[in-house]
């Protein structure tokens, strides 16, 4: 993907990044919403890209994979994570390292939004392709 | 740095890590703490590293830059942060992307402690060779 690589700085605040929504062909797509927050199809940034993604109470991010690892860092709400064949409660401060090509899911059981913080080593989110089951 | 890949799951509370601090050369050592959270030397993970810095009221990690670009997610507290020429107020929610070999640092000027998530591109945090001005 050819993108100019803008290694300029940048402060910005989370609150002034739109949501982002999608009607798709993927499960969950309407039900999560999420910003990227260092994603070079949007901000400066390159070698990695992260952004942040809410689950509403109840919501579920089906199970899928990708080539790339990927961590999440978890702040706020309480969930329940699928990793692998594992299956374990995740809350505030809850981070995880999900390894290539790994199968993971991850469900809001709260009562509030469930956040969290992803990273790839990706330029880009868009760089990922995601497989669900 | 000869490390063994480790692409593994894995599911952490950050009460769980243990603070670092260092009684080092460099200006800050003896002021700041952190956690190394997904890190080569430390855990699975590899292609980006990431962290907790912890900076008391009063402390400052002191004006320096690196090779790799980083990038900051603050979410506690307020803080002065120099960026290249610019000086600018930050505190929980700002997002700061930090070019490669563009000086950097910051000053609790709040009440609180200051706390930032730190990501880099590299497998681990030790990979980075600070210089301070």
């Amino acid at each position: 993907m050819a993108r100019a690589r803008q290694d300029v700085p940048m402060i910005r605040h989370v609150d002034d990044y739109s949501w982002e929504t999608r009607d798709g062909n993927n499960p969950g797509d309407d039900i999560v919403r999420w910003k990227l927050l260092v994603d070079a199809d949007r901000t400066p940034g390159f070698g990695f890209s992260l952004g942040i993604l809410e689950i509403p109470p109840g919501g579920v991010l089906p199970p899928h994979h990708h080539t790339p690892q990927e961590v999440y860092c978890i702040y706020r709400g309480t969930g329940k994570l699928r990793l692998g064949g594992e299956v374990r409660e995740v809350k505030a401060g809850t981070i995880v390292f999900i390894p290539q090509d790994h199968v993971h899911g991850i469900e809001n059981v709260g009562p509030t939004p469930l956040s969290l913080m992803w990273i790839f080593p990706t330029d880009a989110w868009a760089d990922v392709e995601y497989e669900y089951l």
